[in-house]
């Protein structure tokens, strides 16, 4: 896997995202049957190379335990044989999925006798900026080629070798399938200086997607010169109305905070409503206790649940991704949509009622990429969507939001159908 | 219409940007009747101080005449009694459209028993850069306040009192149907800082739509820190297949070069597949010549059409946006895709021919905004299209792309259905 050194980065990032862009014409047109096959032929090269890649990824841990990569950093950069499983099991999901490229939609007639509709087209090249997850280069690979876009993959520099070893099974996929290897561009430095070359190729990159820290994701959306599919905070609400069933909100509280507690769609504030705060709460809270969760509470919840500890006003704004929960009583849901509404990050919020009006109010007027009623805020995920793979959750509301598949890798243009009209 | 000096332009801009902020979330939620009410009263002031917008106008006109503005332009400022008429029936055609807040489409059951579908849902705040055409003041207030945007318009410097004029009615039409005054902002200051605060405001305006010349548009582009719905260059094709028909080649070449000069998606370069240039090209040419275009043709053209110009390599980059049309005849339909391709601007390209699968390809493969089959490029525009009304073109492919109506100031958010879901 050595090469020589790349030492003009923004030239070699410039040759990258010409080969891209030139790639990308033959993508867009590529038929379902060949981009399918190319996304099988990669799974199989990658199957093949089983040894390769670990020897790589062995020297990719190597050199990160050497540098002193702390113990959830080295994890994520390893490639298990149960990874390596799952990233072949993920090209061939993207197999089976329904191509959107070229279906055309609300085909109608004119008054003019021109007819107007609409197809689906790939958004061009783009580019994703990802931390050391070596599986991640293989998915976000075959994501974009499903949907037609050619692809620059920039992984964390501790993955680099491999990155390069999936790269070469995925040209070898492209290859033996017809189209171009060019399609998917693995970079091949760890220059920093590659993050910046890609964010300001607006003549060679169409879209950036960061995946990784808020830092990274906001500094990345500020110096870009393209548009960025960026997901930023994920703080989730579940509010119980009066008309909570109680069982529901035991439940969905419950999954929504303890069934994972670093992911982005985990409940990280309760809003209750006063009327039925002493009835719903203290079990709530007694199940979440008993399960590790530490409870901060607003004053009226410190009454009614004392071992809980006072929350601070910094404690609404918190994602914690943790075994910690806000705990907020209120009057009412104009007073909780207000909450969510200042303290919020528009991920995913959900009420639990039986409340027909309040139910459809909550559902209109919340402001959030998803917004739930009596279902654990937890499902808001590609796969539970059936959008069948997601490349990342948008909290913008330009372009994509919420969970983004094939569909946010993709456009509309205008297509028309005439036998000689003119305009009059 | 005299007004105290603002010489903060970076707070007044920020207060005005909270304002929009804080009525967007109240026109989010507005019932259609009380958008459609606003609308019709908006317009209805207008009608009723027709006196004062005159006045505050003719003030406008005489000090742009002072200031030495070309003709051009100030007949763009003038607001003629027809324009007004054509303000009204503006609006009152926004009221008629369909509302597109709110609707829920694909809501479909998932295995684990929830409903996900999808809710189109507002921008949030919607801030319009443009030139001094007063009447794109009420244009762009009633498309945002129909799709529940809040809107802040910041128009030419000459054109201030009448769009302060104009505001009045806007804000008299908003309060009388109940809806917050403060959900469109128009800004009044000629200052031209006051663009860099709007562009640089995320925290309050969601998304820009310049309209005006294309340097205006590139510097707002590059500058901008929130998402950009821009315009540039509309060279548009038509190309005439081996199997077009003749009648139709002659009627769609003309239509789309001599309706109108100046419009973004007249025809700027015909291309000729070469078996059919010496029968197509000659009548059509003389036809052009007829109407007073100039011709300017490649090599093969000049052959056939003695009288046009020899084309330079910069005239198959350039919208003439005048009587001007470049004219190159080339092998197939792959040679023609590659020079729209290579410099076309992605506006609108047509083909005109009588075979299916060349027709088939064209429309898969050439990557336009707007792409046509036997028709004149001149019908990209959202009221042929059925859109109702355009806010503006967008050349881009992100979010939105060709006219832009109601839907393209819209997003979706999931909306997701349960009685107790958790994820498993």
């Amino acid at each position: 896997m050595t090469q020589p050194p790349i030492t003009d980065i923004p030239a070699y990032m410039a040759d990258l995202g010409r080969r891209a862009r030139t790639a990308a014409r033959a993508l867009a047109r590529a038929a379902t049957l060949d981009k399918d096959a190319a996304l099988i032929a990669i799974a199989q090269h990658i199957e093949r190379e089983r040894a390769v890649i670990a020897t790589a990824n062995r020297a990719d841990l190597d050199a990160g335990a050497a540098k002193g990569l702390d113990a959830a950093m080295l994890d994520r950069l390893e490639l298990t044989p149960g990874r390596i499983d799952a990233m072949l099991e993920g090209l061939r999901q993207i197999a089976a999925l329904p191509d959107p490229i070229g279906a055309i939609t609300d085909l109608n007639y004119r008054p003019s006798g021109i007819q107007v509709g609409r197809m689906r087209v790939p958004l061009g090249v783009v580019g994703i900026i990802y931390e050391s997850r070596p599986n991640v280069t293989a998915d976000a690979a075959g994501l974009c080629l499903k949907s037609g876009n050619a692809t620059v993959l920039r992984g964390g520099s501790e993955s680099l070798a491999s990155n390069q070893a999936i790269a070469a099974c995925i040209r070898a996929g492209l290859t033996q399938a017809g189209l171009p290897a060019d399609g998917v561009q693995v970079v091949a430095t760890t220059d920093r200086a590659a993050v910046g070359s890609m964010i300001a190729m607006p003549e060679f990159i169409d879209v950036i997607i960061p995946r990784g820290g808020k830092g990274l994701i906001e500094r990345i959306s500020r110096d870009a010169r393209v548009p960025v599919i960026k997901h930023l905070d994920g703080i989730c609400h579940v509010y119980l109305d009066a008309a909570a069933d109680p069982d529901q909100a035991l439940r969905i509280v419950m999954n929504a905070k303890t069934q994972r507690y670093g992911t982005c769609n985990t409940l990280e504030t309760l809003l209750v409503d006063a009327p039925v705060a002493a009835t719903l709460l203290p079990p709530i809270a007694a199940a979440l206790a008993a399960q590790g969760v530490e409870l901060r509470g607003c004053p009226r919840t410190l009454d009614l649940v004392p071992y809980a500890l006072p929350a601070t006003d910094e404690d609404w704004d918190t994602e914690y991704l943790a075994p910690i929960l806000s705990i907020r009583i209120l009057d009412g849901l104009d007073a909780a949509m207000d909450h969510i509404a200042r303290h919020g990050s528009a991920h995913t919020d959900a009420i639990v009622t039986q409340d027909y009006g309040r139910a459809r109010r909550f559902l209109r007027e919340v402001d959030s990429s998803s917004v739930m009623v009596n279902a654990s805020t937890r499902f808001a995920d590609g796969f539970e969507y059936g959008l069948g793979a997601e490349i990342g959750i948008s909290t913008d509301k330009f372009h994509a939001r919420g969970p983004v598949g094939l569909e946010g890798l993709t456009s509309l243009k205008f297509v028309v159908l005439g036998d000689g009209q003119v305009r009059a």
